[in-house]
């Protein structure tokens, strides 16, 4: 998606972090400050903390769309975590291009699956963590501490042991007939604009488009080639097909919320 | 506003953000990333990304208030645009200070209009683009690029052909007669203070304030001296005067919306 | 809390900020701005800016929570400022391992008064503050340039004459009894768990918690142990026994708010 040129630029101190934690509490600011602690030279990027609570397939997919726009060696700390303090794992995914730390619940796998070939390690090394675990807030204890020392050049191996599987997480599929596919809004953003697991790649053959009451004859090339209030589709700026109101919010004029179903005629 | 000595004191890598994108998606964390890519020594700091949707005054006017503290040669990547992928230019401005990268739609022009005098750059060289360019998320596509490559020190002329104008906005005027000023309410905060477009010049003559059905007799010198729960007026720290409310929240005590008529009787 | 190898690393470039600013608006932006003016070579994190509008209890709560992951060194530049523009003073407290800046109403006092020995200066001389000092918005006019100063190397001794008291806030402190321990919730998490100040180190003899009508009969230890939807108690990351629903959010199924009493049976 980037130049080939730009892509070469790399730099392993960058970190992207990716939560469910808010702003209101200073959860991301600890984990900051122990990154810095542990490398003063790492440089961190937010890429949300705003994952709707304990919603991982959100946090998997959000991390999926944007992962490929950071620099070669980028460390992305991934911590949405209903399960912390139970026996779910810890791991580290190296990838060809990328590591990427967090709960084994699949957060990191729609991300971590698109590289031909990636080793997982099971984070056990307590000397790369802090020295009190607690059972509740493993993002400062664990995974803070790891992507720091992974940022500084400590080997994966040296964290933990290699192991053969993680949990993945799929995108669902689209049913394909004849005549229609039958895909699903999976995700929404702020502006109330519906993405859909229909990939871009089928736009060019589409007769109609349906979602509960609401008929869209054509594909639209932007937001603002809408009529005013009315629904449009469009070819998604992350690959998928998207259901926006040109100047309004999709999400409250449909009244449609995740997992609605989306008709494509073709 | 600063000192001689902190004023001197700049560099060309910094990237002030300003946006409607809210944190609730990976927007501005894609962004980043783009500009990691590009330019692996940049500073982002974030100036705001909750301008209310597609409120380019309201973006504009964040942006006016706010530029003149960052350090020379600061580069501010602003995205408030509606017009995505319509035939609205993308432009690059150039003050004797600063770099401006964004829409065409006024939302650099309250910023950049102090300054004597500015070069406009419409945004055409695809060099300077990611490769593909999407209808819908030009910051991602165009504008971070664009904004990276001027902080590594690219000259604007290599991004774009000089061009004329661009859209302007302004402050809207007050009406200033014998007796009284009638003024608006042109932002608000987050603490519900109101910001109006009178100055704080005016402050010295003031006999009253009006807002609706609330009268105010004087010019307070800070919020805490106000009776708790009464409307104060107060010179505002962005130049303009203010009506706040003591321990409280002006806009929801006065019942009051941005546009509200503001008289001064003098 | 974080080894020793990993504590003496240490810059005094880091400023973290703790305001009740919200993202809303520009004012951290700005105050950013400043600071990159000062000290080119500042990084700045990001502690919250989300503390309750004026809760200066709950802004020094959340740095007496946090300031210990931080490397030595860093400047705390914390602003929940009522007071702002009246006689309330602004000052430095600097102890072995950091330095704090901000109003002197108790905000900084949980974290410093957590060192032996801390000194306390009073921020008077106007050469480390912007030319014109507002009466509303000393975090930009005052602190963020006082804190860039300090990060810099400039002694407090410089920027303020020493004093000898600060104001001081306390945790309340719990009731205990032979039977029973009363505490109160202190502070609420985004996720609505409740935290008290009631000291993990009273888990092992725990016979009942109780809150309103709700009864728990154990220290569960994980939020995943629970059955969903049910409250549970948990030793707390931050020290602090928290009541939590699993899968859920305490606040809001048992009702509670700020400064509810707990009873513990022992």
């Amino acid at each position: 998606m980037l130049r080939m040129n730009t892509q070469k630029k790399s730099s392993g101190n960058i970190i992207a972090l990716l939560t469910d934690f808010g702003t209101k509490d200073n959860f991301t600011g600890i984990m900051k400050g122990i990154i810095s602690c542990i490398n003063p030279d790492a440089k961190m990027i937010d890429l949300t903390h705003n994952i709707l609570p304990q919603d991982i397939f959100e946090g998997a997919f959000s991390l999926f769309q944007s992962y490929k726009y950071f620099p070669q060696n980028t460390v992305f700390l991934c911590v949405v975590d209903p399960g912390v303090g139970s026996s779910r794992k810890g791991i580290i995914v190296v990838t060809s291009k990328y590591r990427f730390v967090g709960p084994d619940n699949g957060l990191l796998s729609l991300a971590a699956k698109e590289s031909m070939n990636c080793s997982i390690y099971e984070i056990s090394n307590s000397k790369y963590m802090l020295e009190n675990i607690s059972n509740t807030f493993h993002a400062r204890d664990i995974f803070a501490p790891v992507a720091a020392y992974l940022s500084k050049g400590i080997s994966p191996e040296l964290i933990g042991n290699r192991i053969k599987n993680m949990i993945e997480l799929s995108i669902p599929q689209i049913n394909y007939t004849g005549s229609h596919i039958e895909g699903k809004v999976i995700h929404m953003d702020k502006f109330g604009n519906l993405i859909t697991n229909i990939q871009n790649s089928f736009s060019d053959n589409i007769k109609r488009i349906r979602v509960k009451s609401t008929s869209i004859k054509r594909i639209n090339s932007s937001y603002s080639q809408g009529e005013p209030g009315k629904a449009i589709a469009l070819k998604g700026s992350t690959g998928f097909i998207e259901i926006a109101v040109n100047s309004g919010n999709a999400k409250e004029k449909l009244n449609v919320d995740k997992g609605e179903t989306i008709i494509v005629d073709i």
